[in-house]
């Protein structure tokens, strides 16, 4: 009927402005139930359980069995990591892996069948759930002693294809990679030319005393190669030329040759290559979330349009206001944004609305929310009064920076004289009792900064959040250290009690007030620039991150499973070899302490860009881990690297063209986006490309 | 009289057109006399002349006292250095000494004495020179035995005095140094406020055992300091943090955070900071040639139609057209320009030139020369047609590359079967026999070329050139071997004869073979495109490099005079020592043989980037060794790599816009220069930008 009809419309509205917001596609099913499941689908429940099992699933290499998740890294000392048993992962995984079936059934469902033979990624996603399970079964088979699981390796697609921002920016990495491709040939060519050379030049001579830089670093090709690799990422910098060198000066020229063409060259072309791929990468992405919004928008309008309700008689179709304040109410949005539509459509004296008014009304999302303080208290008593233009000038903030910069000197004055002194020498009089003065004063400006503030608009402030945070939180170290050992006084030097002993306690509450010291940032304009670079900079980089975790991720698996049997403590034995592998650069150490050098696998942690890897033998590393590593120094420093740079230009060059413009209003803090930073640049879609976007709709039908 | 006059008048005309041609000023005195002695001073020799003083002044450290310019480098086995009587380097600077003033006198007087008080450099220069004379009155009254000696510091002073080029490129870079220094603010306090979270975190504890971290790096302030700096330029990256991670992995955070914040955010700003300040630098040098040659040929353009013989009658200034063709005789410029415009003004129906009609006759210096290879002989026979056909064919080229290829991989087999053996061992027959086949075959491509092609055709292409020399070396080099060692035979290892020994020829045939191989470059697109940017930019970088070279040797000079001392050969004693500073990408490598380490002062040679400090003592290089080398790592490696970086990515990106509209024409091969890649973005000036700069003329009087 005609009633059911309209709720359908209406339906087809909210869940079209709801894709508009979120700038999702609109491309899914639009029948009663499909628009249910599709809200249920993007419900915030839903997304944050699928966030939850993709963070579990990749956590669980933290504690499966390779894993050596210790407090120390030094494998002489680490007691055995915990080793769950067999069945804890694994049922842990199959939950995982149920909700991705679940996951990827609706959404197979939501675009429809034709859809989905077009759509590679949901193919890609329902392969690696088969070759998962599949894996998952011969584990359990083998009771866990198995000793390759694929479906490990496999893992981070599960991250890759839940962020479209994330698919979006690798089919860019991916069409910069011809490119990309070429300076590496170019790379590999010079490479192997200066190899040639170099072996031609070095080679072997009858007087054994001469030719040191054979023996050393040109012995055979891959030798020679891995010395000029090496040199590539300067790791090896003048080690690799001092034998030459000190035969005859004139061999540098070759190495200078080799650095200057290698890396002052090649390496920042691709630097080049890929700034210039990436120059309208931001912008691009920003204009098609643009065009998502405008074709969400339209398609509600279309849907509205054909609203029983409406009277046919104008050629124009045109939307109630009645409707759009009930569809607005069911939609999930921003209460601001809310507010300020419902706000306008009241004050709008027409009863119909065209399509550009319609869009008009919505533009209100793409708007700067212009951040209002709330007014400071107006006090009575004059004194007062005087009190508040007192502590709310913005000399006062000044004050406290200058405070702030004593006491850092103050700190660094007692770390200086106190350096070489041993522990039990040491006063902690001087430092405490200066602490405590220092933090009273922390509280009192606080307070009468509130004072004058009132509590609303300084909480307002972020610097102020953070500020006072950090005063509470010393005030309370400060407190909890007088409580458990009294008040400084000279010679102040007590046992350890409680939790932390009385120099942690001192050190932490001097760690939190450099911390403090940050506060400085937004009162220096050139600092607050960057920092509000760096900022963006981060949420645009978010989609990278994930990329960069899904490489990590990738190669560390692959690193745990190439080296698990290489790691093999030595004790104190005196085992020094010389290593053939320098390349530091390619993130791996070779940790040298006095006596010991063993070798240690690299592993997933937390600090996987740092992973070290302890050497057992020379013979080990020479085929699969040199490999390995040139691998991963090529994806994770040279390109990864590159493209940050490349993004940070981007950034930094339009927001540093901007800030001219901008400086008559900073008054007015914006919440700003990335979508803002380019409204000006930004191409409003048309209303051809509109309308045959919707026409190619797989789902909706419109009247005309 | 008129007649004198109009001497004059064309006399002005030629050096305002020589201006142009050469992107001069036209603002220096212009009476006759002044006028000789201007064109005398840009003459080919005086410049010469000129240029030869900088340089034999610059090259004077390679010999003068402190200089050890020794085949090794090596302190243990050098013998001493040669060193010059005192007097003899001394006359040579005295002579040097008095060409630069004769060319500061010409060049204030020049000018003109108004405009000479207006003009720092001048200034800069004359006392530059009076404080060069002083010293070197005091070095000889002290008969060279003086310690200290400023005028070698002032020495890059000359080089950079005389290119204007340099000099606008300094100012250029003056005006980022305000943005660069507000990052290196930012990186100081970064690197502050770690430093003491730092001390805080690894502070010494009651436990020996624990407080490693704290005894290798952060033992005091400076030590901290110095700790982190080095982290900064990653030379230390996994080392400083292994004591601390071994103990507990959560340390690695603070490194982490710290390698994360300033290596990539803030490194990479200062890559941004300065691309952006440069980006607009290239456009903006060339704009301002244009402006100067405009301006010329008005200038010249303004004194020709003050010409008595010029008619009166218009009320538009014009020139005659014989007027012009009499001053193009007397002007010195490229044969082919000259030809083009005098061909162009007898075609011009018109007997007299406008402005408008002046300027566009001297477009001609604007454009391409496009090069025309002579044509190909024309044969009578068809066999030598066909003959023709088959070998001025690419394909045949192709071929040629093919062999080379071969060739490469058949040395690179030997190399590598032969990588092991003795010298005694080593059978040179078949790479002899190899080299012999493949040298007769390029031998055989280079006259079937020449043949098909001609000579004059076949030396008109730069490839061939270079593969037809690097042939004729190889058959000399070859037919040299023969007639020492005879034919190759197996078993073919005669002793040592001649120059070289038969390996040693080997190894130099097959060097140049490797080499030759470059001829594949044109034949690949990205390789012949990414090698013309190269070549560009190298073009673009003269300035650059000029720069580089005076910041280079006043730091070789400083390092020179403060570690005069240093350098004091230890023999073969064990003196091993942990130097505490190893900044390696400081371009200072600690040199560390197995049992010893010296010190060895950083000399000014052509190998400067590599400089090598071997170590005396540790204390020595504490403090004033520590702030020479960090000035030099942020000066040569932050600031200068950045502002390549740049150039390269500005130059980079504007070769590849261009790549695509330039396709079609590629046929043709242009002798681009800088002036032309801009040709399509540049703005010509207008008439009254160039009046109003005419009448600013110190020197010249217009009519009206």
């Amino acid at each position: 009927g005609a009633g059911a009809d309209n709720d359908l419309y209406i339906n087809q509205a909210i869940v079209f402005i709801e894709d508009a917001i979120q700038y999702r596609s609109i491309n899914h099913r639009v029948d009663s139930k499909s628009l249910w499941l599709y809200r249920w689908y993007y419900s915030r429940t839903c997304q944050w359980i699928l966030s939850l099992t993709i963070t579990v699933i990749l956590a669980l290499a933290f504690i499966e069995e390779p894993s050596s998740l210790t407090v120390t890294s030094d494998v002489r000392y680490r007691l055995p990591a915990w080793n769950p048993p067999c069945g804890l992962t694994e049922s842990v995984e199959l939950l995982c892996f149920l909700v991705f079936v679940v996951d990827v059934s609706v959404k197979s469902y939501l675009i429809g069948w034709k859809e989905f033979w077009k759509n590679k990624w949901l193919m890609a996603y329902i392969l690696t759930l088969i070759v998962s399970l599949t894996d998952w079964i011969v584990s359990l088979s083998f009771f866990c002693k198995e000793s390759v699981r694929i479906r490990r390796i496999l893992r981070p697609f599960f991250l890759l294809q839940n962020s479209s921002m994330m698919k979006k920016t690798l089919k860019s990495i991916n069409s910069t990679l011809p490119e990309m491709a070429s300076v590496v040939l170019l790379l590999a060519v010079h490479l192997s030319l200066f190899t040639m050379f170099a072996m031609l030049l070095f080679a072997r001579t009858k007087d054994n005393q001469q030719d040191k830089e054979w023996v050393v670093y040109f012995r055979n090709l891959p030798d020679s190669l891995t010395s000029l690799l090496v040199l590539l990422t300067t790791a090896n910098n003048p080690d690799v030329m001092i034998p030459a060198y000190s035969k005859n000066r004139a061999y540098s020229i070759f190495f200078i040759l080799f650095t200057v063409l290698g890396n002052l060259f090649l390496m920042n072309l691709l630097t080049a290559i890929i700034y210039n791929q990436f120059r309208g990468y931001l912008l691009k992405s920003v204009q098609s979330s643009l065009f998502r919004r405008r074709l969400g928008i339209r398609a509600a309008f279309e849907v509205l349009s054909s609203l029983k309700e409406t009277p046919a008689s104008a050629q124009q179709s045109c939307v109630s206001v009645g409707a759009l304040l009930q569809v607005l109410q069911k939609v999930e949005m921003d209460s601001r944004c809310k507010q300020a539509i419902t706000r306008s459509l009241k004050m709008c004296s027409c009863d119909q609305l065209s399509a550009a008014q319609f869009q008009k009304v919505f533009e209100e999302l793409d708007k700067d929310a212009i951040k209002q303080h709330p007014p400071s208290p107006e006090y009575q008593s004059y004194f007062m009064q005087k009190l508040q233009f007192a502590f709310g000038h913005p000399y006062f903030g000044y004050l406290g920076n200058v405070v702030a910069l004593a006491n850092i000197i103050s700190i660094c004055v007692v770390l200086v004289m106190d350096a070489d002194k041993q522990p039990s020498e040491r006063d902690d009089f001087f430092l405490g009792a200066i602490n405590c003065f220092f933090i009273l004063y922390y509280l009192l400006e606080m307070l009468l900064k509130i004072l004058a503030m009132g509590l609303k608009r300084y909480l307002s402030y972020p610097s102020n959040r953070f500020d006072g945070l950090l005063t509470v939180i010393l005030l309370i170290l400060e407190i909890a250290t007088f409580s458990v050992y009294g008040f400084p006084h000279p010679g102040w030097r007590p046992e350890f009690m409680g939790l932390l002993s009385l120099w942690d306690m001192v050190r932490l509450v001097n760690m939190l007030i450099v911390f403090r010291f940050l506060r400085i940032i937004p009162n220096m304009k050139f600092m607050a620039l960057v920092v509000t670079t760096l900022l963006d900079l981060v949420k645009n980089l978010r989609a990278f991150a994930g990329i960069l975790v899904v490489v990590f991720y990738a190669f560390a698996i692959t690193g745990i499973m190439l080296f698990k049997g290489a790691v093999v403590p030595l004790g104190n034995t005196s085992f020094l070899i010389q290593t053939p592998f320098p390349i530091k650069k390619v993130v791996v150490g070779c940790f040298k302490e006095k006596n010991v050098i063993s070798w240690h696998s690299a592993h997933f942690q937390a600090e996987i860009i740092y992973c070290h890897l302890y050497v057992l033998s020379v013979h080990l590393i020479c085929r699969w881990a040199k490999i390995y590593f040139v691998a991963w120094w090529l994806i994770s420093s040279v390109i990864w690297v590159n493209l940050f740079v490349a993004l940070l230009l981007e950034n930094f060059i339009h927001k540093w063209d901007r800030r001219c413009q901008r400086e008559s209003l900073s008054d007015i803090e914006y919440q700003r986006t990335v979508e803002l930073m380019f409204r000006d640049v930004l191409e409003e879609p048309t209303e051809e490309e509109l309308m045959e976007k919707l026409h190619q709709h797989p789902h909706l039908q419109l009247c005309r």
